[in-house]
């Protein structure tokens, strides 16, 4: 009913004239969207330009974690909004990737704390975790009470996450798991209140456990002189000799499929939201270069610029249209792990080019906080970089193609 | 009916086994294409591999062009096939852009014998000719009994057409036209049976006319020392005192747009004909380097291949569904020029970098027309700069996303 | 006969076993200094290293800059070392590059203080300084008793110097000038001493005045949020009615071949020092690829570390031999601003780019400050951009080589 | 007495006047050639354009070796030209590039031609021959009277040459060698008289071999459709019980030592010579575009057009004085392999994206070989690929960089 009333409005206006061209969606995604999904990207994007972009200047200045940001999320229904359930909304994947696009359009250090407690923590919780932890730790996870953070990264074991050296070893006297290790670059560490943390168990296989802030033997640290996605927080875990009960086991899964599983979800989150990030270097460098006169015209009516906006717009629309169909794909279980691969990479890469040229067009104004590119250039660094490098994904997709893995 | 099995096949597939990734549709294209385009897409492979790639080495080499080729293409219905009149078949848009990439796979001379044929002369006269014209000229070229060519490049007005110096100068005493001018890298100019003529008229506006070969004062010449597209004939031609009687006119248009609209047709054409030059040039590489052993293992099992194959794919996979995005848009009339530059644009631009990764991959081989990448290679210098050069089409997009124009 | 001796050491050297590649110097540079040069080189990588590099990574994380540090310079006869008179040592032109070189290598910020004083301040007073001015700053600025700096950009007026609006009015009853206007993006502004400013007079040529800080109507405001080059001072100065006594006035020179003069002279040490930078970059992820084992190597063994440090050593190698062929030329009147323009171009392009290959290679690592490649990298986009940007140095040389200027 | 003489005009020229930019020598490299080296530039540059550039354009065409063209470079004294004996005149290694760099400017094909008969087959037998081989060879070779062939690639050994399986078997009964193998992608095989053909011999060592044609069991074949360096001919050796005297053994040399310092000499020429090709090619760009009007003023005049000549003039100044450095090294015996490794890879890789730019700029006649862009584009594809291919040459820069071999 909805969707033919959509149809007869858009027929109606189209009919009424030729289609123009709009830079903004050059490909017109739009198009492909449900009524649904129109309107949960324009709700986003009035909320992250009204409630957390004034928020972000002074945060990333400071490098100052806000959680109330994490709570703004919540209240517009945004952490776990693809579980619909246990206090979650229930979008679609598209629907999510919007989500992601908007938050990180602001920053992506914002988005990265969507994607922790979501596609990570929650995820995690959701797919492996028994009714009573769901229920525990779920409704209270979507409302942002609870912060998650997800444990897999460890100092010798960045990439090839194989090496993990964390123990979970199994005391049967107390019906306990004593966990044992270290985890690095961990996003939310030093601020969360629940921990999701892959450890080897006796069997050398690798399981998830939730662990509570202020168990015992667990502590965590803050990195310092992050120069990147400064308004998240970031941190090292350590494990010594902390118990937790035999029930802190998320049962479901065992093996690297589980972590995998988590990263593919935030990965795809990621896919969408650099592309935010990137699309708001473009919309400030096309303002900005539009009223900057230099040897007597806007700098927007050269050549040189006009070059780069039509790389970015080109990149952006194109790129989105891939990340659109794996969301499609993902909805009715087609997707594969290496499609998620070649988004991530093709977007993080992707928008990490255009942030660059976009900085390179405001000149001197181009290192300033005020105008955001440069924010978003130094935070796609580490979009690039976290979940699987550039070179890694292109190593995992080289493998799909040629059947042979050339890791080592 | 034919719809609905089909879904039940896919998802009696997919549900009995997890979805895997397939390195020549990495994002699944196909499932986003009807159960008739892609039967369309497999029949066409099949009679291009057959029919079309045996002749074209020979070809090639020699810088023949052969007329079977046409014919044969006619014969599966390519020609004007989304006309569904006048002999002509009908094909949805997407279709017609499928069987641009299979006959490109083989060589972009094929791909643009089919794209002057159809989306510029055929198009031309069922778009802007009288029923008349559509009756006498349509069904022999749908078989390819008379070959088409279209004039409007000149030598002093490449990129920039506003320039046409060729004259159209009505003779009321005659009812005829007078024709004065020469046109410049036309393809098919050589070989062609009929001619459409683009030329400014006494009112000073371009508008299109119908000329046969053997009118009088209309002469054509072939171009010696093509390095590019061999197997296609380009040519120039000339016009002195060339008369035409008035019902050589093309009446419904006058102005750039007559012209422009073909070109839009055929661009579109060129989009998803290019990555089927990459399609082929990706495919040749990896079978060579999987058989190919140097210091001990295939070439394909070293990082700085596979890293090109990953960038490959990833250019591919999304520029297709660029691609697909348009072609949808414009069986519902939403496409805008601009859209189709963009996709026009970055097709062959990425085509053009992977056609060069490919050849790199195979060393010596790679200057020998037997591998079939470097003659790839070479066509796509051509299809990167007909129909407007890869700069001129970002300058489009420029002044598309700026308001402003940079050409001059 | 020290020459003679440095020959007979190397031939003796050479002699006696075959040259060995040193990643360090891939193309010998080494072999194209003299002794005194060489020792230079050395002595200032020492001091820089021991007095510099303990110092920023504090500076930089809380973007303070530290007075000693250009008196720590000065200690070591760095500042106006050009000169040799008035309390400055004299150096070579290559030896004034070799030191901005080994002071790039810790922190762009830091040789921005040293080409600010040197080649700004201090050159401008060298040059176009009255006998008397010179022996009133010169000295005190060679010991960094003063810190100067050069006051040339406007809000409204970036590459495009000639739009410049600040005024100098002579005022003939009091004998002089009353500066007005505003300069944007001031190195040094916040902290200097003494002002080169450079104005429009009555007669609307561009002149150059000394103003001391303190003098009435003169100001200046420190640049909030600055994310690159933290380590230095950067600001705005205003000139509100501010009256100098006409023996402020540089006589030597008038119009923009003043200013031009000392932004040349500044480029030039700009291309040494980039290359330092990229330098330190390269050392940094080298020593961390060797140590870190990933999938059972170190990162350093794989193909894609090892393509990207072939590309760094390349680039870095074959920029510093234009420098040095640039630097000989200059010291026999044989440099023109154009092959000044293209090295300050290739220099501060390539090290950007080698900026970000390396921090690519660190992983998450990465883009923390203690691994100083994300400082780089963050700074080269300022030293991309500042004295002439990237794409404005293009077109210095597009209108060189073509004779056709395109700024317009 | 000259070099002073030289000083002297140089310096007069310059006092009476500021330096001037020139576009094609934007460095002055010409500043760091003796007297003669400059001289030999000039006379071979007008050799070259006046008997050999009229020759290319068919010869290219019509994939044709003409044997006038090794005469020709012979009558200019060119082959062998490092020699100083047998015959061969003597220049510097610098000397001995820029007659590269001005034959390629020419066309690849016969900058190939002399590379073989002087830095391959000439050099080897001067460095490795006896005095009777010597004699014997040389005065003809550097005559042309005899034209040489360099027999090293097989196969199955491309990059990886240890693994070559001709085989040299030595029969002590009639004290000859039985050659027994294949050899491909071998310059002047179809065309050559005499022939230095590796084998290992029964020890497993590598060693050189001086065959006649016409030997028995020596046979060879020419490769058809080769689209690359069509000026020259290419073809395969095959060796079926061969039989040579014991004389034919070059006995200076064991291991792959012998081939790659034969190779070094190679890639040394080659290094200059692919700049001499870009240069051609910029040069042609420059003067189509300041003749060809678009939009009502030149194609040189727009931004786009000078970044591209910018990004050219600064790679091939640089890079070519970074040949001059190597060659200077050379002279002086302080030269090491990676150093012509980083050089030969530099060169032939930025030429090949030069010669790509340039015929971009030339549009739709950019595919015309009359332009002459589009052949040099087309060999550089090769000459970016033999000797060494770009990625292999890389991987040796990255084994001496890190010290870790990462060809496997």
């Amino acid at each position: 009913m909805v969707l033919r009333h959509y149809w007869r409005r858009r027929c109606v206006r189209y009919a009424s004239s030729a289609p123009s061209f709009d830079w903004e969606d050059a490909l017109n995604l739009d198009h492909n969207l449900t009524d649904e999904e129109r309107q949960l990207k324009t709700s986003f994007r009035d909320f992250c330009q009204k409630a957390l972009m004034p928020r972000i200047l002074k945060s990333n200045r400071d490098a100052v974690y806000e959680k109330e940001v994490l709570k703004d999320m919540a209240s517009m229904g945004a952490l776990g909004c693809t579980i619909g359930a246990y206090g979650c909304t229930k979008v679609s994947q598209v629907g999510y990737g919007l989500i992601a696009r908007e938050v990180e359009r602001v920053d992506s250090a914002y988005r990265s704390a969507l994607s922790v407690q979501s596609s990570l923590v929650m995820h995690a919780i959701h797919a492996y975790g028994t009714e009573e932890q769901r229920e525990r730790y779920l409704p209270r996870l979507a409302t942002a009470d609870l912060v998650g953070s997800f444990c897999l990264t460890e100092p010798n074991a960045g990439s090839d996450i194989g090496k993990m050296e964390s123990k979970a070893r199994y005391d049967s006297d107390t019906k306990s798991y004593i966990l044992n290790g270290a985890k690095m670059w961990i996003t939310n560490a030093p601020v969360a209140d629940v921990f999701v943390v892959w450890a080897k168990c006796d069997d050398g296989r690798v399981r998830g456990f939730l662990v509570d802030r202020g168990t015992a033997g667990f502590s965590t640290s803050v990195i310092p002189g992050k120069m990147s996605l400064r308004a998240s927080s970031t941190g090292s875990v350590y494990m010594d000799n902390c118990v937790v009960p035999e029930d802190s086991l998320l049962p479901g899964v065992s093996g690297m499929g589980g972590p995998f599983s988590c990263l593919n979800h935030a990965r795809y989150g990621i896919a969408w939201g650099a592309f935010g990030a990137a699309e708001a270097c473009l919309a400030v460098s096309r303002s900005y270069c539009l009223d900057r006169k230099q040897f007597g015209k806007p700098l927007a009516a050269t050549q040189l610029i006009q070059k780069k906006y039509a790389d970015m717009v080109t990149e952006i629309s194109i790129g989105l249209l891939a990340c659109l169909q794996v969301g499609r794909l993902k909805e009715q279980g087609l997707v594969t792990p290496e499609m998620i691969s070649l988004i991530k990479r093709n977007s993080t890469g992707k928008a990490l080019d255009i942030a660059r040229w976009a900085r390179d067009t405001l000149g001197g104004n181009g290192i300033s906080d005020e105008y955001h590119v440069i924010r978003h250039l130094i935070n796609l660094e580490t979009v690039n970089t976290y979940e699987g490098t550039y070179d890694i994904h292109g190593l995992v997709l080289g493998r799909a193609i040629t059947g042979i893995q050339a890791f080592q």
